[in-house]
């Protein structure tokens, strides 16, 4: 008999608790799952959270908690909580299949901007046969990716297969067959000058708030096409919306913003240049995250490191 | 001096000769451009043609004529000319860089599917936070290319650079890396079920007409997904609008249609599962279409054989 642990769940609210447990029951033996705002449980007998937007306070006022699990790759949401209990270790969630999603994502937004699948859907909603002129081809057009981590290194590749040269910026350089690696604040200008297409795949932190704005914008070559697939804190709306009006950028991809879900009456719902869809680039499945939750547990508790912890130094 | 010689253009209309000539004018020496009406020209001083639906009889009517250009890969349009001088070669525009193109759009497209880009589409016109559960991954649905030829083969290597598992069929076996091959009439119903989405890549022939038909769709994997960009002839349209709306396709990108526009009034501009785009999925430009008829007229006149010469036998 496996020991009971206790594992309490907020992501999903109380409706996805018979989903969870059906998930855990065949990967977690003797873990018990609780749902997040149960009032049977006790504070003190909770050995796990698998969450996404804590309130805040909540994590630290259970005493016996071993690990936290973020729901998605970013768990902004979870250490905007000041009173977080830092000696508790906070695990990212890093699934290859929400990797494979984001690739796929990515290259559909590549490719919608490459073939101005706005425009085409405009035609269609007009009933119009817009027959027009060949855009470019992947191979005129530089995909550059901001954020070279998991999911970012796996666009890149995916991009690549389908013909898009492609280059990255992060922190520390790296190596990524066929991509050029381009490191840290000084080297960025340079990057984004050679970005047709800007993807931001870059982590929430506070060097990222923010970065994704009108002097950026402006150094991309005239024209170019924007995915933001990060975090919504990361760019300044307005500045994409104008840099969109005034044709600067010629189209955008916009998978989340701050705060989510997007206005009823915000300007981009509308605008003949952008595609907006609702934070759904690389959503995990239940049964994928708590495949990947339950086998951390397993290694934890045989006394291995846990995967992707979070990193309060850095940020990320 | 290079010998002068007279082509006729038809493609792109009176409009666009200036465009053609300067596309001519650097890989062409002494080679003389005419608009296909122009009524100076004598048709005995005609040497070649590039065409894509010339008036039937006209071609017949020019007795030096040595070679006729289809102005895109299928030269379905010439040969529905039951006076096409068949003595005087026909060749089919392949170009890598149309080929590139196609590929990139069947990438686009079967992402769109996989995706559910239609949905978020009609989403956003809503104004609507459509956050759903994730859809497929790329390795969960294969992808069946009917027709693995030049177009066909490279369409597969891209998507299965994507993840997407692909297999083919055609009229002869092929070996394409990774690509299980099917071939013949006999093996298509074990290609089709099969395939959770279907390319139609063929050309426009008489075996091949209204081929993608309520039969055929019966036989797919229920909730496939159907990519039309072969040819209009291909389809029985309302065999196709029949399965999207009973759901056994759970969606359709489509790129070609008979006539051709699609009719303002059509159903499928508005249906919730169907994209409809303007028969644009691998639209050489004319600089490309220029420099491959060029290079294909220098070799020709160096007594080289000319490039993809359609077969009047197999139809193709
Ligand atoms: N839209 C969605 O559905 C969705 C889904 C999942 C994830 N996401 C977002 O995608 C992000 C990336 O996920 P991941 O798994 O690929 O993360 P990851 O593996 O941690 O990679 C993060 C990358 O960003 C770089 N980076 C961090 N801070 C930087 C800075 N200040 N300047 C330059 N580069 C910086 C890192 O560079 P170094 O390695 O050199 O430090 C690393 O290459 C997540 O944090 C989340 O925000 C969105
Ligand atoms: N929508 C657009 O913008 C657009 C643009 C360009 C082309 N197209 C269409 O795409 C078509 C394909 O172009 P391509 O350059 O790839 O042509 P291709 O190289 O001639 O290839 C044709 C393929 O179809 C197969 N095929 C022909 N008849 C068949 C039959 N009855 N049963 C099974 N397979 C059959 C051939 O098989 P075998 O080799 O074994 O004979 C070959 O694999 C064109 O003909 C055109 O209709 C559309």
């Amino acid at each position: 008999m496996a020991a009971r642990r206790v594992m309490v769940v907020k992501s999903g609210g109380e409706a996805a608790m018979e989903e969870w447990r059906a998930c855990f029951a065949g990967c977690a033996p003797g873990l018990e799952l609780r749902w997040w705002d149960d009032p049977a449980t006790r504070p003190e007998e909770v050995d796990y959270a698998l969450v996404w937007d804590p309130e805040p306070g909540r994590l630290a006022a259970m005493p016996g908690l071993r690990a936290v699990f973020g729901s998605g790759a970013g768990v902004d949401g979870i250490v905007a909580d000041g009173d977080y209990p830092r000696h508790v270790p906070l695990v990212r969630m890093s699934i290859p299949a929400a990797t494979e999603r984001m690739g796929e994502f990515c290259c559909w937004a590549a490719l919608s901007l490459l073939k101005e699948a706005r425009r085409m859907a405009i035609a269609q909603a007009e009933r119009r046969w817009d027959f027009v002129e060949p855009p470019h081809r992947a191979s005129q057009r530089t995909v550059g990716i901001m954020g070279l981590g998991n999911m970012g290194a796996r666009t890149a590749m995916m991009l690549r297969g389908i013909g898009f040269p492609v280059i990255g910026w992060s922190r520390g350089r790296k190596s990524v067959p066929g991509v050029e690696s381009y490191a840290g604040p000084g080297e960025m200008g340079a990057f984004l000058a050679r970005s047709d297409i800007l993807i931001c795949l870059l982590p929430a932190t506070e060097e990222t708030r923010g970065i994704i704005n009108a002097a950026t914008l402006a150094r991309l070559p005239p024209g170019a096409g924007y995915i933001g697939v990060g975090r919504g804190m990361q760019q300044v709306l307005p500045d994409i919306v104008s840099a969109l009006d005034e044709g600067r950028l010629s189209g955008a991809v916009l998978d989340v913003f701050e705060p989510e879900p997007l206005p009823a009456d915000h300007p981009l719902w509308t605008h003949p240049r952008a595609i907006v869809t609702a934070h759904v680039a690389s959503l995990p499945s239940r049964a994928e995250r708590a495949s990947a939750v339950a086998a951390a547990i397993a290694g934890f508790e045989r006394g291995e490191p846990l995967p992707n912890l979070f990193d309060h130094a850095r940020g990320y």
